[in-house]
């Protein structure tokens, strides 16, 4: 294609309300155009790049056997009620129209309920399982907030895929060959070596789902990886043991309540008994399904919610309310600790704790922190410590005793097993060969199309803008003419045809800006092979070459040049 | 692929509700899901015959200079203002929800604001014209009823392309290679024979638009065909006149004002006097833009709106309100007429009028109609009769005096000038040679994929089932095993590959279905050609081939096998 049938232009800057590079670049570049925050159209050169990232991700998912299809966007209220997920209050980000006649319609944020609704048509036998099913579709979110360019969109594209199987095994052998299939997709987008297969949060019916993070400066995520492995978990489920406090004091001194209304907040607390917060603890009340738990964690930590469910085995766990606080401990908020605890309490301490001498506690009076604590001597010492804090920086894997590294990261994709969970839910059943109805294991799978593709625009970019790998440009050389001669346009247009003759895609720049200009929109739009042909070029009978990921170029003639572009 | 593989299933019913033709047969072969009304979700076979036709439609687009881009579902008020489009009063087919802080957003029905918003930021120069893009995009219509199968959608999938040019020249000439383009496209998909281009209601600027119309039984628009050529006319624009009354009185008889309270309806009327219909005449009151208008046709006929505003060149055209009735000639809706007509009324009379002799009319007095009225005689004979009637069964194209044949269509495509209307809405200019600000000549083009698709299902099917042609169809072959011996497979699973080794896209229906069903259900799902594999077969080393649109079976050897299929 030449550049002067391409409608888009170059652009300096970018809109000055763009805060995400991604979007910057892309937009500068002529991929994309934003329509409003969070969503996005794709111009020509975008929808080249979109198209070959799908393309990559559709033969994986064919090389496990998915089939693909494409649901609808519009949703009715049946298909969600029998989650519960119709309901704002647990699903938060619908966008809800009506019909005329006042039926009330939903726009697609997910299509777990809308493909079960319709498998359920077709798959009743255990003769019909396994299968899986994948589709491109874009979805709907109504986010808050949309300041991440393509990487956080109200409007985006999606791969989900949903596999169905008789069993556990069966669905355990398919989960694998999926996480396969996303690495190979990753590794041919040229993000391989930065994406990490991680422990997530699970569900129900499972303590971990699996997230495909990837290094990314933009990106919302941490994960905490063990430096001698691959293996890596998010944040929020990440194991974590403390390292050793340095200062510990080797001799307990005595206990004393400090007296002062209106303290707290362990960095308050600390500076006003002068002691480092790691000898501060952290109380958190909480009702977990009907018992009351304190969940206490050291001062520089805080309470894991997932982790402390995990202990308590609880279905429901949730903070409790200033009042509840009062009732339960006599006192205001801001004064609950190990000291004074009421009875009926169920005391849950992190491990961190363990090794505390002389530490602060609340004395659950409004108004009295207790200083000077020490285990078994003023409070009664856990038969058990847990894991219940939120790792952060410097904690180690407990397992290994590696300290972790802690990545910025982009979620990528997720993979779910929801064991027959979802099936129960929905009535999703198979006739097993004994003629007994079973329920199908249900797992979900996702790949976010145009949030990968912004990965890729923050990963592969250098100042001067994109740097598209092979498998994804839009077009795979960058032909500049210096020059607007007879000669010159005649070279050019020969090679256009040539390289394009080689069956590549070529982007050629034809205008009659000048050599820097032209350079610059290369550099800008990153094709990842630039060929320039200019009267010197031709005196030479060569051409210039020069990758977009190198500073320097080459001398080629037209054999050298071949065999660098279809190796 | 393999039937096994795949999850559908063929269904002897359709869900009872679905009335059409092309839902029902598209739902019993697998191709379509029904998600609610009007909306569906399209299965791996329903996927692959909307991505064939969409690439048909890419090929020609491109081929014609059209870039593809793809734009957002979610629309945003200020983008839609500027043509007064956003008004759920305009536009009464609008899905809008809100974001969270109560920004009013739209779902795309149309994306004709939208492109232009963007389009507008890059092209400024008259070097950057023309350009033509276009795009497969779902839109939603909140459509009242939505009855027709995948032919009018609430969700559906349209290939829109929009075309700026500098001038009404060169507007043209794209315009021109837009309308060759699209019927390659209904060539290539088999339509090509029953297609017309049509002149179509145009609009502001122009006076027709173009809309392609296949013939199609459940298609619910009417074409006028003139007999001895191509061209033909949606209904609502047909010009028309009215074949020769046979059983005109050639006396006239004396005038007479019939009372009759109450009597009102051209048909209650005709009977009470005993005339004929054709000798009734029907008067409907307007307001064009500030003008009363009484609008007068044959009984028989009804007023074309369309063709009334042109003759009036109003710019609003409105029918009188029964108080405006009432005010204006003093009588009762159901009597206005020729007779007493009101002063400052104008009258425009439709041309089946003129030969009318002993007629009746209104009186404008509740109660009274008039009969035995003649022109001049009775009442003032208009200098110019005009066109202003619906065309109808049996009328006369007046140019070539042929009378019209009419055909039950449906549209697949229609083409629209917008001049320079649109552009001056949305202050759309770009700047000339002389350096003056220009408005962009603009032109829309549609093709409704999903509808294309619904079309094909009712017009190449029989009682059996589908009967796609060789480019649409999932597959080309449906190669059908008779027999579950170890041989018969063999030989079924080698012709299998030997099919695929030869490039053809195969679906093997490798169940252990009796006969009977397996043939049945080839026929259902229609694809073009038919193989056999049964042990009579491998007895014979030759197989049995079928169309699906043929009776007879052939039995044939290997070579003429392969030629069959790649010729």
């Amino acid at each position: 294609m030449k550049t002067s049938e391409l409608f888009t232009r170059t652009a300096r800057q970018a809109p000055a309300e763009e805060v995400s590079k991604n979007a910057q670049l892309l937009i500068r570049a002529g991929y994309v155009y934003k329509m409003m925050a969070g969503v996005y159209a794709y111009t020509p050169l975008g929808l080249r790049v979109l198209e070959n990232i799908k393309q990559i991700v559709r033969e994986e998912m064919n090389a496990i056997g998915g089939q693909e299809l494409i649901m609808s966007s519009l949703q009715k209220k049946e298909t969600w009620d029998a989650t519960g997920r119709w309901d704002d209050e647990v699903v938060d980000i619908w966008f809800k129209s009506k019909l005329k006649d006042g039926t009330e319609v939903g726009f697609a944020w997910s299509h777990e309920e809308a493909i079960i609704e319709m498998l359920k048509t077709y798959l009743t036998s255990y003769k019909d399982l396994p299968i899986n099913v994948y589709q491109f579709q874009t979805k709907m979110r109504n986010e808050l907030r949309a300041k991440s360019g393509i990487m956080r969109g109200r409007e985006f594209i999606m791969k989900d895929m949903y596999s169905c199987s008789i069993n556990a095994e069966q669905h355990e052998a398919f989960y694998q060959s999926s996480i396969d299939a996303y690495m190979r997709v990753f590794n041919r987008v040229g993000l391989g070596d930065v994406t990490y297969v991680t422990f997530a949060s699970g569900g129900a019916f499972t303590q971990y789902s699996h997230e495909f993070q990837t290094i990314c400066e933009a990106g919302e995520d941490k994960i905490y990886q063990i430096p001698s492995s691959g293996q890596a978990f998010n944040e929020e489920v990440a194991p974590s043991r403390a390292p050793a406090f340095a200062d510990m004091p080797t001799e307990q001194e005595d206990m004393n309540v400090v007296e002062a209304e209106g303290l707290t907040g362990v960095g308050a607390i600390a500076e006003r008994l002068a002691i480092p917060r790691e000898r501060t603890t952290k109380t958190m009340l909480y009702l977990a399904d009907d018992e009351m738990v304190a969940a206490v964690v050291r001062g520089d930590y805080a309470v894991n919610v997932d982790k402390l469910r995990a202990v308590l085995d609880a279905q429901k766990l949730q903070l409790a309310s200033e009042d509840n606080i009062r009732d339960i401990t006599g006192a205001e908020p801001g004064y609950a600790g190990l000291v004074n605890m009421p009875e009926g309490v169920r005391v849950i301490v992190d491990d961190a704790c363990e090794p505390l001498v002389n530490f602060e506690t609340g004395a659950n009076k409004t108004g009295q922190h207790a200083a000077n604590i020490n285990w078994d001597r003023d409070v009664t010492k856990p038969d058990t410590f847990h894991d219940i804090k939120m790792a952060k920086k410097g904690d180690i894997h407990p397992e290994t005793g590696e300290v972790y590294t802690i990545h910025k990261t982009a979620e990528v994709g997720n993979i779910f097993n929801f064991g027959t969970q979802k099936s129960k839910d929905t009535n999703f059943s198979y006739t097993d060969e004994q003629g007994e109805l079973q329920y199908v294991h249900l797992g979900s799978y996702g790949i976010g199309v145009t949030r990968l593709m912004g990965v890729l625009a923050e990963n592969f970019s250098d100042e001067k803008g994109l740097r598209w790998s092979d498998e994804v440009a839009p077009f795979r050389v960058y032909l500049v003419r210096i020059g607007n001669d007879e000669e010159t346009i005649s070279a050019a247009d020969t090679l256009y045809a040539k390289l394009q003759s080689w069956g590549i895609e070529v982007l050629y720049d034809d205008s009659e800006k000048r050599p820097g200009e032209k350079f610059a929109d290369a550099d800008l739009i990153g094709i990842p092979h630039r060929i320039v042909v200019s009267p010197k070029t031709i005196a030479e009978e060569k051409y210039e070459y020069k990758k977009r990921t190198e500073d320097e170029a080459e001398i080629l003639d037209i054999e050298s040049l071949k065999s660098r572009l279809t190796q």
